[in-house]
């Protein structure tokens, strides 16, 4: 059907094309654009609404997707991609291009055959099927999900040109799940507060993690829905953990296992991996909250301004994984002065924030920057701050406020400011 | 790679059977689902970041699609299709699965052809292309979009057997748009409150519709990215109108026009069409606004109770047109005796809002019923009530409650109570 059409209308176009140039009195020569592409719609049928039962973007989108960058690491079943964060706006993401990271790849795991254990120091080790678990209250609640290693690369200073390589581990969806407290309850756990849950997936690695009773019982979801439907295979279908504010590790996908244990259990994930080497040799640990931060994502390396100067819009995303953005400033001289940006709408606790500048181009050079504040006061640090206190052997929880160079051809570009 | 791996899992069950039945000191006979499904995803890889640069559902979720009822209309090309609510959950509908109503199909229209004109009574007519919206400052804001004709069925009594069919023609996404009455002001429009806008679109229908200034200037968006990304084909990419709270026929998909007029139009869509013929054979005009309403989606026909009596959530979406949902109530015995639900969040002005009742199912017969009411005080109303006031003859605007008859052996369907 949608063939058809478009075949028609290429026929139309033709036509159309001719009378235009016989009417200006000239031999046909090249279609006139105006003529055979702003006005021939009305000219024919589109398509019928059977065309698509699940839809995808239209094709002139097809460069808003997830993007991996191959040479990042080694094998791509324990890799990561970048959510199109440059090419979005408003603060949803869509889960189809919503960033993956995984240890062991994706797996298929159907809601017939998923089980849920809750052991360890509980009353009454269980098993929940999938159906069980529809059968417990559950919450709507909209959170961001940020890799610890979102931005890691530019510890090392000015890397990936693009907001999408620099800030794309991250996305923010609309959960539905049950309470962790609530499960806890239903086996009789122990939930002193110096008690913990182990927490691991059902894929190869299980990427097993310890979270204090404290946040457990606080906010922490037994998550399967993302934005209204079911979670993605590869955001871990048919339950993940959601773990708000906390990195994006911690939710553990393809839920499969939570243990109830008097101390955390120092797995490889939060030993090896995820803690952050400073500059002495040490490393900090349990450094599970995602602090303030914020990021432009137009313009930017990959959304350059193609009109000249005057009204520009200046966009990005703001979060913070202490609670809620209070305020976001937008600097166009490398962080000297600074102008307070308008929130798109007052954002959720834990959730993206989108802020936006109305402002004059000059055509002139500029050098952009964000910076996100949060509702305990905290204000997102300059790269040189963040490195004096955490030195530069970091990998994970890079905050710091990042730099774009604006050109007068409005091109943006990565780089570094002192 | 994908493949691959399938390939992979399937020799590993294989093996695990067979090692299973060796074990049980069987011989090797049908595979134990337990062993070869349960516990074998840790043994194999998943797929690889770049499987799915642009996301699908699961196959597991094959069936929740958006679902046309070829009988309800002569012609695929102007016709519905409708959110399969009763598998959704949540608030935000993914765009893939949101309902498409469209009068002449839906058209290809690439960014840089799009052109919006806006003249009439206006100091300056202005055409603006897509880069010059981009340059406008804009909002998020989160809104349901209801067809008129949304449970139309319904005024005839008990018809469709699904909510998806019975109150599909409905969607909630966030939208990112410039408020109109910036562009108005742009082009100089006379905005007295005795003037009007007419709007209409680039495809064949044109489907132009009359809105008075006061709603112009109020909360209406011209919108080009929903749940933060470009609005698909089927939903008026690159550009619609967005109408918060009105019924979806104005809310102008491939917006081409919009032309400020001294008294409506007074076109095909709002007076042979879109208008509510009463028992007495008039017809009500200009009934824009989507009143209260709500719907159970689960139990309901095509999401029937799979397990015994006991722990039971039920859930659905409730709405209004004029403002916030501040209260659900539901009944099990067809309206005789309620219980008040609980709301998953506090839901936004004129968008969707989900509620729960955490219940205990007895296993008898129930006739459950949802009931809305909003912060104008309304309290949605019977079908009888409906009926009284507005006679048999309407197609749109049906908003009365909804009767789910539940069998001892979970299934529901959909009746007619008086």
């Amino acid at each position: 059907m949608s063939e058809n059409n478009t075949t028609r209308r290429s026929l139309l176009r033709g036509a159309l094309a001719g009378s235009a140039a016989m009417m200006a009195g000239r031999a046909a020569a090249a279609p006139d654009p105006l003529i055979t592409d702003l006005q021939d719609w009305a000219s024919f049928p589109g398509d019928p609404v059977d065309a698509t039962p699940y839809g995808l973007p239209i094709r002139f989108e097809a460069d808003v997707i997830r993007r991996n960058v191959p040479w990042l690491t080694a094998d791509p079943i324990s890799s990561i991609n970048f959510t199109p964060i440059h090419a979005l706006d408003g603060t949803i993401t869509p889960q189809g291009c919503a960033f993956e990271r995984h240890h062991s790849g994706a797996i298929e795991l159907a809601k017939e055959n998923y089980r849920l254990m809750i052991n360890g120091l509980v009353d009454r080790p269980l098993v929940f099927t999938y159906e069980d678990l529809e059968r417990f209250p559950r919450e709507n609640r909209v959170y961001f999900c940020e890799c610890a290693a979102n931005s890691g690369m530019e510890w090392a200073g000015a890397q990936l040109n693009g907001a999408q390589f620099t800030h794309g581990m991250i996305h923010n969806m609309e959960y539905t799940g049950i309470p962790l407290r609530r499960l806890l309850a239903e086996a009789g756990a122990d939930v002193s507060a110096d008690k913990w849950v182990y927490v691991e997936g059902a894929d190869a690695s299980s990427n097993g993690r310890s979270i204090p009773m404290e946040k457990a019982l606080d906010d922490v979801l037994v998550a399967f829905k993302a934005n209204g439907e079911a979670l993605r295979k590869e955001h871990g279908y048919p339950v993940r953990l959601v773990v708000p504010g906390w990195e994006g590790n911690l939710w553990v996908k393809w839920l499969r296992r939570i243990e109830v244990t008097d101390a955390p259990v120092e797995s490889r994930e939060e030993t090896s991996k995820y803690t952050d080497v400073l500059a002495d040799g040490t490393a900090r640990k349990w450094t599970w909250v995602m602090d303030a931060k914020s990021i432009i994502t137009s313009p930017s390396p990959q959304q350059p301004i193609t009109h000249g100067a005057g009204p520009l819009v200046i966009t990005g995303l703001a979060w913070s994984g202490h609670g809620q953005i209070t305020r976001v400033d937008v600097s166009k001289d490398g962080g000297m002065t600074w102008e307070t940006a308008r929130l798109g709408r007052q954002g959720d606790a834990k959730a993206l924030t989108r802020f936006y500048l109305d402002t004059e181009w000059n055509g002139e050079p500029w050098l952009l920057q964000a910076r996100a504040m949060d509702d305990t006061g905290y204000v997102q640090p300059t790269k040189d701050q963040l490195r004096a206190v955490r030195g530069e052997n970091s990998v994970y929880h890079n905050n710091a406020i990042q730099t774009w160079a604006l050109s007068t051809d409005g091109r943006a570009e990565n780089v570094e400011v002192s």
